[in-house]
């Protein structure tokens, strides 16, 4: 039911659509802010190996990943040079899927329970998880020392240790962020000093910059963003909208375009349309209201048939509705069309 | 990297399950309350052509979709009989999919626009979409009549009119939806009269007994339910959850399951867990409580590897994320696996 089209004007709605330059923009700033391994981009937010083949070409050869299908799927895509599962699981079938993989797999554990089941699928290597604050997974750091003779004790090569702060990276007050991050992996650092090994893992994209204290950063959103993060002040450009057709028109003031709730992540609230108010959003719909004094509230208002650009909230879950996106540059034209091929579990 | 599991305990998680016995349940009192096409079950919360068809065997042979993809895979499973697409566009190439189809098709209009497109693309019926008192598609009750004009000088059949009152289905107040719904369809009837036809379409699970103005019953969450339309005292049960693993404790009290934002509809806010208070949702995590008083905060509660259901708040975008849903029965036995197979636009 999909052409092959050249233009974005030409894409079927809803669309995921990136604007190349600022991708590009984006990719470059985190290859010059944290060369190499010092970054270590998590694949959970775009879901698409042809994306990460660009991070891995700026150097970045190892990447995160938070389910067993976007490990078994880098490897597959020929980027499994250093894969870690910054998550956990006890999962015997994908744990082997995982082990099996043509691939560096490391996996993430925090209990005796999730080190029995690695060592038992044969996964070779593991990084204990510290809990440094978010309520979520993770051990406490004075039990770090437990897991880490537990994984050794059934031969797994413990690399280092990680703990995420996720719980700082989404706050608008930048002095907040990096001091809620230094408490986070002061944590992290003591956990560390007992576990050993060369890694020590987190930060995200809203601490890239702030979190000094881990050998590599965990970065994901930084690629593509969203509204969330564009609050922040990073140096990073929004990517990645959402590419919608206006459906209808009421004489009451309102605007009805093809992009809902399944092709939105909504855990931040509403996306934006730029010069308009987002009303609310339904299935398949979104429902919008120029604003008063903008262009689209007076002779530019837009009809039936035109296009929209709908900006995310949260890109993760918004990514993950989609099968594919397309690279698209300033004029228009589609570059590339990329399958997000690692949707799933 | 799935096997293919005959018990519920043995599925990789997030999966989502089928209650056997309530699907069974809401599927009876439906076509007992509104039977043959007067419902037309709308395919849109579970895009599954495997659950259409035993709609279809209980005798409601017209269906209502959301998007043309629904429309053309419903037609492609030979459930094709009456397929009305309850919502609006102009995307031509899909247009022409839909009146390709081997199936009736009748597409909703609201604009000159819609008329022109569907007429160009070859499509032969249509209903006027009608405003009704929710702010999306539909046209005033009093333009009604010149968009049919337009749609039958285009050679277009009208088959009628169709205004769905979702402004009304999902309040808890039964008499305040009594009130508005009669209100919603005075307006529905209005245009009615003057535009013709033997369609009068609308309504939705939480007015499916109250509106009695409408030919057909466009329902289609009570077939499955969600925690949100289960504060509507309806006669329906909730059939499907998220079967989630645990795979974190914390020794601070919260417990996380791999169940998180791509897994679940998260517009109406968290889902919910039984004896449980959910704290929150990320991409690939819920993070809960077990209930001061419940066994789960006793000697029960889960361990690193079990199993606990996650009730989604809004089934339609929760199960836009699932590749399949499993029918299982009280036993606990997968009775069957469906591809959730209209995914996507």
């Amino acid at each position: 039911m999909t052409s092959n089209p050249e233009t974005v004007a030409a894409l079927p709605t809803p669309a995921l659509v990136v604007d190349a330059d600022a991708l590009e923009h984006n990719l470059a700033t985190m290859a010059a802010a944290l060369p190499g391994v010092t970054c270590r981009p998590h694949v959970k937010a775009h879901k698409t190996t042809a994306l990460a083949q660009r991070q891995h070409t700026l150097g970045h050869t190892g990447f995160t990943c938070a389910t067993p299908r976007e490990v078994v799927g880098m490897a597959a895509a020929g980027l499994g040079d250093d894969l870690l599962l910054a998550n956990e699981t006890v999962d015997a079938d994908r744990l082997r899927a995982m082990a099996d993989a043509d691939a560096r797999v490391t996996v993430a554990v925090d209990s005796d329970a999730t080190v029995e089941a690695a060592a038992n699928a044969g996964i070779k290597e593991v990084v204990v998880d510290v809990d440094v604050g978010l309520p979520r997974c993770g051990c406490l750091a004075e039990d770090a020392g437990r897991i880490a003779d537990a994984a050794r004790a059934r031969d797994l090569e413990v690399r280092g240790v990680m703990g995420y702060e996720g719980h700082v990276v989404g706050n608008e007050d930048r002095a907040w962020r990096a001091e809620q991050t230094e408490r986070s992996m002061i944590k992290l650092l003591r956990a560390h000093e007992i576990v050993g090994g060369d890694l020590v893992s987190g930060g995200g994209t809203g601490t890239f910059d702030l979190n000094t204290w881990c050998t590599e950063i965990q970065a994901g959103s930084y690629a593509l963003m969203d509204t969330a993060y564009g609050k922040l002040g990073l140096p990073f450009r929004r990517a990645l909208h959402v590419q919608a057709t206006v459906i209808s028109v009421s004489t009451k003031g309102w605007i009805v375009a093809d992009c809902g709730l399944k092709a939105l992540g909504m855990d931040h609230g509403n996306p934006s349309i730029d010069d308009a108010e987002v009303l609310f959003c339904s299935d398949e719909h979104i429902t919008f209201q120029p604003a008063a004094d903008s262009p689209a509230d007076g002779t530019d208002r837009p009809g039936v048939g035109e296009h929209v650009r709908v900006w995310p909230a949260h890109v993760d879950p918004t990514v993950a509705y989609h099968e594919r996106m397309h690279l698209a540059d300033a004029a228009g034209r589609v570059l590339e069309t990329w399958a997000v091929d690692l949707r799933g579990w």
